[in-house]
């Protein structure tokens, strides 16, 4: 865990997955200033975007083969509906095994945990209070994001990476219409089984306005697609339900089988997690401080953000219960959009956002209990999960530090 | 952990710790309900309180020994200063056999755990914003207590009780004047080497007015006593300094040896935990959402409570890092006062103050992240540092369920 901080995370190596030539960058004047309130043209916008931070990334990448991270080596991560029938498949297999693989956690410390993809989610609900609204949101959910494909390559035979869900894309498609849920052998299964009679999901509290949120078109268990014989082992900690209230099993680590639920919700999708939502995120906020609450959602703001959004767009359970959400396995493609998100923040100002000016916050959930400043020396740990203890540092770049990967 | 759940705890047999014959308890008219201004009067009425507490304690007793917890085998907690320096030395003794003992939790999870000592302290970081400003705050402490004295018992060998730390006491003498603090071979230790210009430590944070706090008469390490030569090998995590930062090292679970500091605070201790503090604490407020929160400090409200209070006229490192706090071996005297406030209290009307109406919060530190309320249905697991999985329910008394204990 903590025993052995430096290590070189990236033996990536595939020629398949070569770049096309290095080029030279546009030029940022050419870039959208003002993110589009019409979908379709900031879709367009997002598209500028992308193109732009690729160019960025492609042209700081060497082509000497001798450089840990160049040209030939660097891992692409791609967008769901790109990829093949049979490429979804070979990542849909490389989850299910990993719910096959025995857990490194002992049921002495997780009793809860019954296989190696439990360990992610014991880790993340172990250490939920400490890296949301936090100065490692951001980058803890990179590496936790980058270890999870690496065990989906190491131990389970995955030679793709790890793909992400644009939520633009199924904004405008609606959600059951996208190939990630259209619930089909390859997707990563579809909605829950519908449940009617809902009422709303209700944020807030601690003297917020309450913000209500509508329920989706599913609710009860997923019946369809790679995931529709999975059971969610660990939690909840804190789910909200479509009563209103919220639920918990204790710690969340117990031993809790259950059914994996979705309420697929267009509705939240459209609202938080549009493509002007991405746009305007990216494009409005020009410190790490607004670019990490905007996209997690100002508490008594009405928004959720683009983070919030996919996360409640999901719905289900554990999608609504933000300490166990990664046991929906919907999550690291969520959290691989999240990532590309601030990756494309990041490559319009390298210099500043990489570096610690790109770090604001501290190491508890909104400062509470106050806690200390995160700098680029703090450590992050996965515990058993996976990895070694690296540090702020290492994770602010995908292609300058021990990770060699970019978002196409 | 959470695989045995039902163990009855309570395996204490010790003649010589029997207590008088039981008494009618006298009657409530009696007792004092306003609490007195004049601390000298205050503390009389504490007195009164604590007897009053004791005789319904006692008289629900039986004398039949076919009962689990009856008058001939239940635990009494003392005052250290009503302790022989027999006693305080057998105490002081078996904490440093606790620091000598091996680890139960392996290095992979807990990375700095150097002994059965640090299997607490790893334990209390790990779930600090589960623990405090929540609904199971009182519970907690008081199972976390308990098992560190049935380890002292049961480990190294100790024959005695939990003694506990009067602050009211403390307040009136002044810190190194009490037999407690005085850094005799029969005190806790006492202060730290006098460290010249320190500032205040600030409180406050998240948009509320800065608390500033004095440095006290200490503030280096620990030069004398029985903890002398201890290490502090885990933390920090919000640890407030006398210049006005808070540090940390990361999430505070990985190896980090080094003195025990202290800087005793008597101004903290005289105006937050003197017997005024404590009395109208007991008597001011009726439910336990009002109780718990007074005694930790309302947010914003310039009071630390008596367990803020206690915390920071200890001072030091780790007494100043609420995270890390029980790497101070004070922290379980200070706990015990913590607990005998909330056992009188509970006493004066035991009927309601027990039970589910005994509960008041969620499982998240001022309800940050939002998550579900506290029940009398709610696990409380400790980890490998000890005991089973219980629930809330088994630990709302001293005398009625697993424990069987109370205070002199």
């Amino acid at each position: 865990m903590r025993l052995n901080a430096s290590v070189a995370l990236c033996l990536l190596t595939s020629a398949a997955n070569a770049l096309p030539q290095p080029q030279q960058p546009a030029a940022t004047a050419t870039l959208p200033s003002e993110p589009a309130s019409d979908t379709a043209a900031a879709s367009s916008q997002l598209d500028e975007l992308s193109k732009y931070a690729q160019s960025l990334a492609n042209s700081s990448l060497t082509s000497s083969k001798r450089a840990a991270c160049n040209i030939a080596n660097v891992a692409i991560r791609r967008e769901w509906g790109s990829l093949s029938n049979k490429e979804r498949k070979a990542y849909t297999d490389a989850v299910l095994c990993l719910q096959a693989k025995k857990a490194r956690y002992p049921t002495s410390i997780f009793p809860g945990v019954r296989s190696r993809f439990d360990d992610f989610v014991g880790t993340h609900i172990n250490q939920t209070t400490f890296i949301h609204y936090t100065g490692t949101f951001l980058a803890w959910h990179r590496y936790f994001t980058y270890e999870y494909e690496q065990s989906l390559r190491n131990e389970c035979g995955y030679t793709g990476y790890q793909p992400y869900w644009d939520w633009s894309k199924t904004a405008a498609s609606g959600l059951t219409k996208s190939p990630i849920l259209d619930g089909s052998q390859f997707s990563m299964s579809g909605d829950g089984e519908f449940v009617s009679g809902k009422g709303n999901v209700v944020l807030g509290g601690n003297g917020l306005p309450d913000l209500p949120l509508p329920p989706g078109s599913g609710g009860g268990c997923v019946k369809s697609g790679p995931f529709k014989d999975m059971k969610v082992n660990l939690g909840p900690v804190a789910l909200a339900l479509t009563d209103g209230t919220t639920v918990s099993n204790g710690d969340g680590l117990g031993y809790n089988p259950r059914c994996l639920k979705r309420d697929l919700t267009d509705a939240i999708n459209q609202r938080f997690a549009n493509a002007s939502s991405v746009v305007s995120l990216i494009l409005k906020n020009k410190n790490i401080y607004d670019f990490q609450m905007v996209m997690q959602g100002i508490p008594g703001s009405g928004s959720i953000g683009v983070h919030g959004g996919g996360h409640y767009a999901m719905g289900g359970d554990p999608g609504r219960d933000v300490f166990t959400s990664p046991g929906d396995p919907l999550f690291y493609l969520h959290h691989g959009m999240i990532d590309r998100t601030w990756w494309i923040w990041q490559l319009l100002d390298q210099k500043e956002r990489t570096g610690a000016k790109g770090i604001s916050g501290t190491g508890t959930f909104l400062n509470t209990p106050p806690s200390a400043n995160t700098t680029l020396e703090t450590p992050i740990d996965l515990g058993l999960a996976a990895g070694t203890v690296v540090k702020m540092k290492d994770l602010m770049s995908t292609t300058a530090g021990p990770f060699c990967y970019i978002y196409l």
